[in-house]
This record gives C-alpha cells, structure tokens and sequence, in this order.
C-alpha cells in the first residue's frame, strides 16, 4: 500500500500509459479510467484506455475529450480492479505487469508493484477524483463527467450505504465544473430498451409469493430472454426486482444459465442470512446478497431454493 | 419576500406554531415541516405540523421525535406550499393567516403576509436546512433525517436537474449528522406494494409503439386499477415509463378517471413541445411534461392524442 500523494509522484515521473479497466465494464471502472487519462493527457503525456470486452454504448460518451496517440507503453495502471483475473482474457498479458493499481475494494489482491486502496471510497472514480487535486489538475468539464458517472453508477445515484458525505462533497465540485448530470443520471439509470421491458413485462408474469407474502420469487428462463431479444448486459437489475415490493424479506431470482443449470441469486433483509442459504448449495457472497448455481429441472429447482429459504426464515423469525 | 435572515428573527419572536403543509403531500412538504418542528420544540417553543390529507404510511417515520404539544395557535406557516388553494381542505380556514410561507417554487403567490421563496433550492428542505443553521440549532440524527428526506424526494435522489453543487454540499453535512440515508431511499424508491407490481404488469400489456418507436404509450383503465387494488397515491410514477424507452421522444400515459374521461400526460423529449400538444386540448404543463383532459371512447381519445403527436413531431423533426 502507498499513500495516494505517492501514487501522485509515481505518475508525474512516468509517461506513456495503458490503463486497464475490468471485463464487463461499469461505470465506476470506465469513468475513472478515462477521468485519469484525460488527467495525464492534460499534463501533456501520453495515455490510453483498454478494456478487455467491447465498451457498451451507453458508456462511450466517457471517450469523447479523449485524444487518440500512438505510443510505445511504459507505464501499466488498473483502475476498480480487485483481482488481475477480472482484466478479462484479452488484458490478461499485463496481469504480472501492472505497476500501480487504484481500487477501492477491500478484497483487492494487491497484485501490483504498487497499490493504493480506499475501501471507504464510494467508488473508484472518488479516489480519482482527490488524485487529480494532489496532481494540480484543473477540473474540466470532460473530467468532471467521467468521474460523476463513476461515483452515480457504484453508489446507484447516491442512493447506497457506501454513499457518504466524503461522495457527496466531491459531487458538488463535480457539479461545479459544469456537467449535465440530469442527462448521465437518465442515460445511466432510466433508459432501457423496448426487449428489457418486454422481458420485464414476461418476469412479471412469473412473479410467485411464498410464506405468507414474506418470499417473492421470479423466474428468467432461456426461453424467454430469447424471445424478448434482451442483451446479456440488460439482464442484471432483474435480481432486485422481488425484494422491492412491500413486506417481502426474501427476494429470488432463478435464472436459467444453460439446460438445466440454473442461478440464483437471494436478496434478503438484514434479519436473513442470504449468503447462509446459498452455502447450502455450494455459492456465497453477503449477508443481505448472495447467489449459487443449482442444476436439475426448474420444478424441483425451485422447491429446493423454497425449502432452504424457509429454514432459514424459520430460525431468525 | 424578506429575506432568511429576517425569517429567522421573526421564528425566533414568536411562539405556538402550526405548521402546514399542502395538500397530497409529498417527502419535500412533510420533511420540512417536521424537520423545522423539530427545531422550534428544540428551541423550546410549542410546534405542530398539519395537513390536510392523511399521512401515507411511507412518511411517518418524520414524525417520531416530535412531541405532542397542547397549544393555542399564536403562528402559522406554510412550507412547500406555492399557493394557498393547496393547503388543501382541511386548512382552507387558514388561507388568509399565514404568517410566513417558506418555499422553492417559483410560482410562488406571495399568498401570506411574510414570504421567503428561492427558486434556486432543488426542495424547501434545503431552505430550512439554512433556516436551522441560522437559528443556531444543532443538527441532530432527527432533523437530518427530516430534511434529507425533503431533498431526496423533490430530487429523486439527486437525479435530476434541479439538484445543484448547493444540494450536494448539504446533503453532505446531513449524511454527516448520522442518518441511515440508504434506508431512507430504500423507503422512499425502491419499495412498492404487490399491488402496484400488479399494476405495472397490467399495463405493461398495453404498452404500444408509434412513429418507427419514437411514440410509446401506456393506458390505465379504472377496471385495471380497481382490478390491481393500487392505491391512488401509487398511480404517479406510471406517466414516467414509456419515455423511458430507448429511442422513445414522445411517452403518452392515458389514464381513466371516470367513465369516459381520460387524463393524458404527455413527457417528451427536448426537441418536442409537450405543452403544444396538450394545450391543443386546453391543458398545459411545461416543454417536456404536460397533461390535458380529453372527453370519449377509448380508440377515440388514443387517436386524437396521437394525431397531435405527429403533428408536432413533423413540426420539429
């Protein structure tokens, strides 16, 4: 760990870099990426943004302002990425080479030369955001952007726990600098396309309640992601959808992956452990978050996850 | 209009306040009564908030802390309220009394005696969070949670474009007086009943696409609602889904209020002037979000509506 006046030294004595970002790109890593490199553009060196997957639409405005330079790399830098492995098969050739890494997961596996972590920073674009200050950098508008989107998107418009009045004082100066935040916010967080919303429309219709309206449970087959013609990408706000209505403490959504295989992902009030109920089937992750894989037919599926979801509900109520 | 400073002054003089609010009120109008309640009964003066409508069960929670004070009415201010006609019912009777009237909206009707109004403030939260500072009151968990919930709601969650540098720096110190904010928002936005959820699927089902997808709306009928048992306060964020649609300049929402009458609200996108639209129907609103009323069968309203559309779409496009 160095102290982020360092990693400010670190990139005022270097040039020529690539930053990397992490596969299936968000905001957070986009934003702070390119913030960075107009930043050391701005200091008149030269930098350039690399992502392993295609950068999705709605995220290319954080190019523009960005100029295009050719250059023989130096200087390897990953910005929101806690694990080399999650720089995606096609950055996986600098995994050993990284040599600074700006993050501010706590689980980040300080795989680079040089690390600065803040596992209290909202996103990685707040971290950023200080780094431009101690570099002197004036913040533009192009900067300004890059970094808002990154602190909305991770704090889903500053509407999470990890949310704090550290994020909140750095939003003003981004405001400051004259963005149109109302229009990332729209393109960020209400924009959707006609296939989500007939998959939405498709989801509802499978919506189940189990306990006595304390489980909600929907369903997303194959069949019907296809049908709809959602993207991947699209797919991923569908998990919260149960625990959002009224007096249901756990939320699941069963997602058929391939035949067969399907995911679950739990979503639960603090009162139950969903990491615990999906450690019966092998998966993990929060106590209020949590996700496994389980394989038979979506029947018996579902009356596996009711079966461990009510245990569960059993002991802490 | 006197300044704040002087609004200060004259709260500091008085004593035995009603506080009113307006009519179907909302997280800006209760979260700034109840937080300035509580900073009168802080500075040791009797204080009680009023409204004409009953208190959704969403918002309830403003009003632990405060105590119950057996008073004779000696003040009466308003906050929120731009004209006295929405004091709504119940407090009509107090229409010509209002001492003093704190409030954002520019289209304020200096209805009462003494008027603050800063067109400026994304919420009357955020005009009482400096009233607060300049009567000397500390800002305890109680009156945070109050104000932030004024500023988050009139925002939707610092979302939108009326949201300032200003909001930010101020949400900033009310995160800082150690409120839950992520419930708060969890409360105010993400939450909704298994009837609403019903609701949204109904019509979602009736979501149709004009103009090669540029024209999207969505019909409610009294049978759907009645059939979904939504709430009429839940019915208000249905205009806003179909100009969420990629690709989506003109979201219609057509809404039954009685057997034959139907309350279209128009949102829109810059280039297209939804008030035009609507004021071809005697209605009005803003560039891009208005409403009118328009009387006859169903097939018929949908193809006047949409007839106007394209009218002014070929005006702009």
């Amino acid at each position: 760990m160095i102290a982020l006046s360092e990693a400010a030294d670190f990139l005022r004595r270097r040039d020529n870099f690539l930053i990397l970002t992490h596969q299936y790109p968000d905001g957070d890593t986009l934003g702070s990426a390119c913030g960075l490199c107009l930043a050391l553009q701005e200091m008149g060196k030269a930098a350039k943004v690399l992502c392993s997957d295609e950068i999705p639409a709605k995220y290319q405005f954080l190019f523009s302002g960005i100029k295009n330079q050719e250059f023989k790399a130096q200087t390897i830098i990953s910005v929101d990425v806690a694990d080399a492995k999650l720089l995606g098969e096609a950055l996986d050739c600098y995994k050993d080479k990284i040599d600074l890494c700006i993050d501010h997961h706590a689980s980040n596996k300080h795989y680079a030369k040089r690390s600065y972590v803040d596992a209290d920073a909202a996103a990685a674009a707040q971290i950023i955001c200080e780094l431009v200050d101690l570099l002197g950098i004036k913040m533009s508008a192009d900067i300004a952007k890059c970094l808002y989107t990154g602190i909305s998107t991770d704090t889903g418009c500053f509407k999470y726990s990890n949310t704090t009045a550290k994020t909140h004082q750095i939003a003003a100066r981004l405001l400051g600098a004259g963005i149109d935040h109302a229009n990332i916010n729209r393109q960020m967080f209400d924009i959707k396309s006609k296939e989500k919303v007939a998959l939405e429309k498709r989801v509802l219709e499978t919506l189940e309640f189990d306990f006595g309206g304390r489980c909600a449970m929907i369903c997303l087959t194959t069949a019907m992601i296809k049908e709809s013609g959602a993207r991947e990408d699209e797919l991923e706000g569908f998990a919260s959808i149960p625990r959002k209505i009224a007096g249901v403490l756990v939320g699941i959504t069963i997602r058929e992956k391939s035949d067969g295989v399907f995911k679950i992902s739990i979503r639960s009030d603090e009162r139950i452990d969903a990491s615990n109920i999906c450690a019966r089937f092998e998966g993990g992750g929060h106590r209020c978050a949590a996700g496994c894989t389980i394989s038979g037919e979506l029947s018996e599926v579902r009356r596996k996850i009711l079966a461990a979801v009510k245990e569960e509900m059993e002991r802490h109520l």
